[in-house]
C-alpha cells in the first residue's frame, strides 16, 4: 500500500551500474561490430541497469491509459467536444481504439483508468479511481487542489503496485483527455521556462489564429496560477490534469519497483517531467518511444535526456507510440539472450580500430 | 522462370490507386483524428496500393540475406578481414547472427544466399547461387562483367519467384559482404553525382586518414570505370557487388509480384537505387525501414523518395533494421482490420477544422 508521494520518491534507487557494465561487456562479445546495433544496445544496457539482470525479459506488460477531463476546454482550445473523453473510454473498454489494436499486437494488457472523467462511467473492466469530475479551468484558476494532485499521483503508483504484484514487469504510459495538450504545454512552460509559443502545438495545420488563442490561454494559465517550478506537486495541481498526475504516479511507481516505463508522446512526457522533478532518479527508468508531431515534444525529450527510437509523425496519444516501442524492447532483450558470440561462432575479430568501436567497415561491415 | 532483367522490369505495374483511395477513406472513418497515426497511415495506404487490398496481411515473410566478397578489400578499406564473410554466412545458417534473432522475433524466414562468396560453402539450408568468387577490385577495374551482373539480378528475382510460389508475401533485403559500403558509395556517386566525400561513410569514429583513403578509393573506382548512369546494369557491373546486384533482383522480383519489399540500410538502398533506375515503377513497392549511421543513407533515401520509420543509429546491415520494421507493417495492417469506426463506436466527430485533418486537439486530442 502506497503511503505518500515522498515515500515513493524516496524508495526509488539508482540504476544497477554493475549490471549495465556486464551488459556492455556481453554486447561487445556478440558477432557484430561494437556499437553497431545503435540504440538497441543502449536500450539493453539501460534495461540491465533497471532490472539488475543482463538478460531480462518482459513477457507481462501493460499500458496504463488514464482518462480525465479538462476545465480549460471552456476556452475552446480543442477541435473535439469534451463528450468525446467518455466516448473514447467506452471505445478503449470495447477494444476498438488504436491503443487496443497495437497493444494486442505487442502482447500488452490495456488498463483503462477513470481518474477524472466528467461523467459517471461503469464497466466491469474499468479501473474506477475518479479523483474529481474533471479539472478546473486553468486559464482562470488552479486545475485542482494539492491534495487532489497527490491523490491522483497515488492512484497511479497504487495501480502499478498491484500490477507488479500479479507479475507485470513493464509499463507504458497512455492517456485520453480532450484539452490535455494545453495542460501539458502549460506544465512544460512552468517547469522549464520555455515560452508557450514553443510548447503549444500547432498539430499538422492548425490555423495561426487558433494557435495564437491556445498560446494566450497557456499564458493566462501561467499568469493567474503563479506556479513555482521548485514545487512539482504544486505545479501539477495548478496547471496539470488528473490523468497527467496519475501518469506521474505510474512512472514513479514503476521506478520504485525497478520496472522500465515506456513514455508515449507529449502528454506522457509532461508527466515524466513532473516525475523527474519529484524524484530525479526516476528518469533512469524511463524509455522514450517516439517523437510526436506536437512541437514541444522533441525539446521536452531532450530536456529529459531521452532519445526517441521511432519517427512516425504520430499525434494520437493513448499510449500508441509507447506500445509500438515494446517490439524494440523485446528486440534488445532477444539480442542479449539469443545472439552468438565471436568465440562461440568461431569468427575472426576486427583489427584494433574496429575493436575500439570505430569500425571502418560501417554498416554490414562486420 | 525469370527470363531477362528487362522482362522483369516490364512486368512491374503501377500501384493500385483505387485501393489506396479506399484505404484512405477507411482510415478517415476510424476513431482517431484524421492523419494522427502519421506514417502508419501512409504505410497502410501504400500497402493497399501494392497489394490491391484495403486490409492486407503478411503472415509469411522472408529476409533474403545475400552474401558476397569484394575485390576492393585489397585496398584496405575495411577493419575486418575478408574471411569474415564466409564465417558470418555460417553464423546466419546456425541462427546466431543479429538478423536471425530479429527475424525470429518478427516471424520472418531467413533465406541465406551465397551469390558470390570467395570460398566454397556447403550447408543444407544455404541457397547456393554463386555467380563468381567475389568481385574484382573496383579501384583498378570492373567489379564484374555485364553478364555476371545480369545473372546476379536474375538470381534475386528467381529466389523471389520461388518464395512467392510457396506463399511468401513480403520481403526484406539483407546482405553481408566485407567491403560493401565502399561499393555502395561508388554506386550512389555514379548514379546521383553526389561526390564520394558525401557518400563514403565515416562510421561512428573512423579516423580522418582512413576515411580519406576510402574516399580516394571510390574516386579511383569512378575514374577508372567510367560508369554511365543511364545504363544501370552496366553501372552495377562496373562498381557494384554480387550481393548488391542480387538484392536489385529481389526488389524487382518483389515489385513484379506485387509484394512489398522492406529496404534495410545503406547497401540495400544502393540496390534499391539500381532497381529504381532499371524500373522506376519499382520504387512504389519499396518501404524504407530505418536510417542508418552511414552518412550517405539519409540522402539516398531522400533521393528514392522514401521516409524511414526507425531512428536507431544502427550500422550493422544484414537486414536487421528491415526485419524490425516488419512490426510496423503489421501495426499498419492491424489498424486497418481491427480498429473501430466513429459510427460503430458511437463517437462524436470533430468540428470542421479537425475533419480537414487540422486537429487543434493535437496528440491524444480526439
Amino acid at each position: 500500500m502506497v503511503r505518500s508521494v515522498m515515500d515513493i520518491a524516496r524508495s526509488i534507487s539508482a540504476l544497477d551500474l554493475k549490471a549495465s557494465a556486464a551488459a556492455q561487456a556481453h554486447l561487445d562479445s556478440l558477432t557484430k561490430p561494437p556499437g553497431s546495433l545503435g540504440k538497441l544496445e543502449w536500450l539493453a544496457i539501460k534495461l540491465a541497469g533497471i532490472t539488475g539482470q543482463v538478460t531480462p525479459a518482459f513477457p507481462n506488460r501493460a499500458v496504463v491509459v488514464m482518462a480525465a477531463d479538462h476545465g480549460v476546454c471552456a476556452e475552446g482550445i480543442s477541435a473535439f467536444p469534451a463528450e468525446v473523453t467518455p466516448q473514447m473510454v467506452a471505445n478503449f473498454l470495447a477494444g476498438g481504439a488504436a491503443v487496443n489494436v497495437l497493444a494486442r499486437q505487442a502482447g500488452a494488457e490495456v488498463m483503462c483508468v477513470d481518474i477524472g472523467v466528467n461523467a459517471d462511467l461503469e464497466h466491469p473492466d474499468l479501473i474506477a479511481n475518479k479523483v474529481r469530475y474533471g479539472t478546473g479551468n486553468i486559464a482562470i484558476g488552479p486545475a485542482m487542489s494539492r491534495e487532489e494532485a497527490e491523490a491522483a499521483i497515488l492512484v497511479g503508483a497504487e495501480i502499478v503496485e498491484q500490477a507488479v504484484a500479479r507479475g507485470i514487469g513493464c509499463f507504458v504510459t497512455g492517456e485520453m483527455g480532450i484539452g490535455n495538450t494545453t495542460a501539458s504545454a502549460a506544465l512544460m512552460s512552468a517547469f522549464t521556462g520555455v515560452p508557450p509559443q514553443d510548447t503549444v502545438g500547432r498539430g499538422t495545420g492548425i490555423s495561426e489564429e487558433r494557435w495564437l488563442h491556445k498560446v494566450r490561454v497557456v499564458e493566462r494559465a501561467l499568469e493567474c496560477n503563479h506556479p513555482d517550478s521548485a514545487d512539482p506537486v504544486g505545479t501539477l495541481a495548478k496547471l496539470g490534469g488528473l490523468e497527467i498526475a496519475g501518469l506521474t504516479g505510474v512512472i514513479l511507481g514503476a521506478a520504485a519497483n525497478r520496472c522500465p516505463v515506456v513514455i508515449d508522446g507529449f502528454i506522457s512526457s509532461a508527466a515524466a517531467l513532473a516525475a523527474q522533478r519529484i524524484a530525479p532518479e526516476s528518469a533512469g527508468y524511463m524509455i522514450a518511444s517516439h517523437v510526436s508531431q506536437e512541437q514541444g515534444h522533441a525539446q521536452l525529450l531532450n530536456i529529459l535526456g531521452l532519445e526517441p527510437m521511432l519517427q512516425l509523425d504520430m499525434r494520437l496519444g493513448e499510449g500508441t507510440g509507447g506500445v509500438l516501442a515494446l517490439h524494440l524492447l523485446d528486440a534488445a532483450c532477444r539480442i542479449m539472450s539469443e545472439m552468438a558470440t565471436f568465440e562461440s561462432a568461431g569468427i575472426s575479430s576486427a583489427n584494433e580500430e574496429a575493436q575500439e568501436g570505430t569500425s571502418a567497415a560501417g554498416e554490414s561491415g562486420l
